[in-house]
């Protein structure tokens, strides 16, 4: 694609693949797919949080599962933090925007973490995974510290 | 991760694996994780669109890739309408569970579309995709005008 034709799709407010900003033809868009795929997210760990605790019965095949959408989910969600998307009903703080090597190095922790859920997922070993849900956790949580609003 | 934080995640997310309805501590649950992966689904399945259709260059390699996202999304939805969840944020309409064998056969019908975009999708053809999308976009309104209020 031309700069040009760039130029005039972007105007014209079409979606395109790349980059991420344009895959938003509002901010709003970008608020609710972002906030969605957390949703989604929080739900489905939460699932592999009950297996790894022991609250609910451990199936391997059920965790390795939900391993995976969690993995496919936070890959997706950090497209998101678009420009112009700092909006009166975002969760998220001001620093995302205003500390951006932070928040780069926050995600690429998070997304760290998940990458070796998602090798321990595979492996179906309980423990395994236990250790690293334990540790996505931490990396959500340290994430939502800096970077979201109560 | 400590015990407190471990715990507050579990709390937030104590869902079983099996059976469906108990993944969801509550009606509402239910209803902001099928409202999530819809609207998921609904951005991701619209870059497809907008690829099959011109507006933006076809690139068969991000295509392909939110298919696969679309395939995932659409078979998490479904699990999510759970008795109970006919609630008056939900945009279902009763029909969901008045008529379970008309919205059985219309899931199926979307997810047995969604399975032959997900084969064209990894096809990387622009034109099997265009078709296999198109069919998918029709199984979508068509289960929205009986089962989703305006």
């Amino acid at each position: 694609m031309n700069r040009y034709t760039f130029a005039a799709l972007a105007l014209a407010g079409a979606v395109t693949a790349l980059p991420a900003a344009a895959q938003f033809q509002k901010p709003e868009d970008a608020i609710k797919y972002r906030q969605s795929a957390m949703a989604l997210q929080g739900a489905t760990l939460g699932r592999v949080f009950s297996m790894a605790n022991g609250r609910v019965p451990f199936d391997a095949k059920i965790a390795t599962e939900n391993i995976e959408i969690v993995a496919m989910l936070n890959r997706l969600q950090f497209s998101a933090f678009v420009e112009g998307s700092d909006l009166s009903n975002t969760k998220a703080k001001p620093t995302v925007w205003t500390q951006k090597d932070k928040f780069a190095a926050s995600v690429a922790k998070s997304q760290e973490d998940v990458a070796k859920l998602a090798v321990a997922g595979r492996s179906g070993n309980q423990d395994q995974i236990k250790a690293a849900v334990g540790a996505v956790g931490q990396s959500c949580k340290a994430c939502h510290d800096d970077f979201r609003k109560e």
